[in-house]
């Protein structure tokens, strides 16, 4: 179906910076054929979709998360860090069986997509149950599977060929592999430079959890005499396919040596204020010219996967910290989940924007919503009072897979009702 | 009518801490007449309500707010401080006609309705638009009209005699008047000492803004040679009938002058940040044994009235701040938002708390949500989880004014038409 998409207000690329404009979209084959002025030539049949009073904007892409972790929301909170993955988190990921994770992920994709996600970059044991569910969410996403151990090609937790030919009977361009080793401390070097050296021959994206932890820094010190940062450096895993999730704890010349790399890290405020670790250093990584990103991480650790919540605290905490009203505005924390998300993932120009030539993943907000009234500045908006429940409709790839709050693949009473039998079960 | 409410999930409070249980509520003539057991004798007529699936809990208490802000939210965002206020707040508010304050007063009504806020402490100039628009939403209201200047009894500014009059007019026991001077680089010593004393003749509450930025604490060092806190004390203006908003610059004693006194402090954790004024001491004041309560503050600087984003930002940033998981728990939290509020008020069993003998203050809230599921710890979700469109139903006094999204009071359309025409006129 091709849409036109009429009297709606939209978020559109301004060069560096974002305006809002009221103009026609037109949407062909999945595209976003023009912005503005009348129908492409050869549109053919179209539905013409009355967007008045509604913000249509890039759909947010969350860069780092766990989806299948929804299991655990609000399930081990206010504890240790040690006391939440050794007693609580890791029990139940050990007795969890694979089906469940399908389940649990799907309840993921159902929060995602009601607050506007589009597209998610995802790290789990049971890759092929998150691919499975974003099939079915009608959700583009990067899944990897983790990788943790000595060596990748013998090391049995490492099946990760299996899981590319596995993701690929899916035979769309919505889901994509990525390379993902767990993390310094549970991979070695080899694995390390043998993951970079297959992402590179593949053409594949990277990605990792790095310097989450000041005991992360401190045991690598001790290990290594370097930090987490100047191993991976070490290792050749820095470069422009490497997704850095958290980078909390920068040490000496960290921050410098991940911008020189040209990596993108991935900034998961929740999570890391929530487990203690403290808030990671935005406004120094992206004046060093970082491509700075968002993502909620797992809902073990934050609890919700709502980017409207971590758009807003992102801006709110680093103007906390460096006592300044004019840090991390809202055009550049709406850039973190939308172009610069793009740009990690090597589509610059084809997601995370309205733009012709782009991919049809939209999301409609409702500028009536109380949050929004009076709609002074919408990128604010999006920055300041939304809290994600203004999200009304959503388009992925060109097709509606969320529409006046239904979802059109997800049957929400099946995924309560499954993930209500898992939780009875296995917690 | 009388209610019972069955198949509920209600949140109860467990001594110091809360805890949630399956039991039926039963409200009479607007107080809650019993919890669990059998309906009490000579209950008379009621509906039966079905809350199968949601989860039942006191009203949250907006400690501190300016409601009539929402035509400047999203207005003035990522300025400078002095730009923010002298060049964009304040013209706007000079040129604003009395009628505009109801309608903007009535969009904040409607957004806290819809976020789950049955109560709120309010400062104003125009007192009257306030206690009309929270009359019409049937909201319990804490209704302050700000006082500037040398004198209570002669600045024209203080008119204070005339609102408590106006607002008898209404009636009922839902809109109580609080003495609100605005600050002490606005309003004399004198002044100052007049509210204390009107406040303790009246058996009235007292509140200001006190220590929210450096700035106000380096001019009265300057000045008075004592930090703001100082100035207070010594004035008499502290007490147990005190509300003091902000208290982010503490400096030497300050937090002990403040524990000692019995006034209750009110944090912003949003406006805080957004302004770059900082993050308030809040396990500090705790630990000194000072009552905490939570607050919005003004649209202008926040930029939404919803109470659960401010939860999850208190709980968060002093995780962050102090590097613990178990800071600023979920119980802690909620407390803030409710018993603690209500100690303030001087209503402890009254607001705040579902119990015998409780005002029917209470909300609905949807656990079928998915980012309320699977409910592990419902405690949890409130801070951790939930944004605020989880909340259902409203009921105050015993009334709906909120049942299944829909208001009782407000008419939704006109509020946004009338609010859209100001913001086309004054804006």
């Amino acid at each position: 179906m091709n849409y036109i998409i009429t009297n709606g207000t939209l978020l559109l690329p301004d060069g560096e910076s974002l305006k809002t404009e009221k103009a026609d979209l037109y949407i062909k084959d999945g595209v976003i054929a023009a912005v503005g002025g009348t129908a492409p030539e050869n549109f053919g049949d179209f539905e013409k979709v009355d967007a008045s009073g509604r913000l249509i904007m890039p759909g947010l892409i969350n860069m780092h998360t766990h989806a299948y972790m929804t299991l655990l929301r609000n399930y081990a909170d206010d504890v240790d860090f040690s006391e939440w993955l050794f007693n609580r988190c890791m029990p139940v990921e050990d007795r969890l069986p694979v089906e469940a994770a399908y389940w649990t992920s799907l309840l993921g994709c159902m929060e995602m997509l009601s607050t506007g996600t589009t597209c998610f970059v995802d790290m789990h044991m049971y890759h092929e149950q998150s691919c499975r569910a974003a099939n079915t969410a009608g959700m583009r996403g990067y899944i990897g599977r983790g990788l943790v151990g000595e060596d990748l090609y013998t090391d049995g937790l490492s099946r990760f060929q299996g899981c590319i030919d596995e993701q690929e009977k899916y035979g769309s361009d919505m889901l994509k592999f990525v390379l993902s080793p767990h993390a310094i401390y549970t991979c070695s070097e080899k694995l390390l430079r043998q993951v970079t050296e297959e992402s590179e021959k593949r053409g594949m994206l990277r990605q990792t959890h790095l310097s989450e932890s000041e005991t992360e820094v401190n045991d690598a010190i001790k290990k290594f005499g370097r930090t987490p940062v100047e191993v991976m450096r070490d290792t050749g895993f820095l470069g422009k396919k490497t997704i850095l999730a958290h980078c909390v704890q920068m040490r000496g010349d960290d921050i410098s040596i991940i911008a020189e790399s040209g990596s993108s890290v991935v900034t998961n405020p929740a999570s890391n204020a929530k487990l203690g670790n403290g808030f990671a250093p935005i406004e120094d990584l992206r004046r060093a010219g970082v491509n700075v990103c968002l993502g909620t991480d797992g809902t073990a650790s934050n609890n919700t996967l709502n980017m409207f919540r971590e758009m807003g605290l992102l801006s709110l905490i680093h103007k906390g910290i460096h006592r300044s009203s004019v840090t991390a505005p809202a055009t550049f924390v709406v850039d973190t989940a939308t172009r610069n998300a793009a740009k990690a993932l090597r589509r610059e120009g084809e997601l995370g924007v309205i733009a012709p030539g782009a991919k049809a993943d939209i999301i409609f907000i409702d500028l009536t919503a109380p949050s929004m009234f009076p709609n002074n500045n919408c990128i604010s908006a999006l920055c300041y009072s939304a809290n994600g429940s203004e999200v009304e409709s959503v388009m992925i790839n060109g097709k509606f897979v969320m529409r006046n709050r239904e979802f059109a693949g997800i049957d929400r009473e099946q995924v309560l009702y499954e993930v209500g039998q898992i939780a009875k079960k296995y917690l």
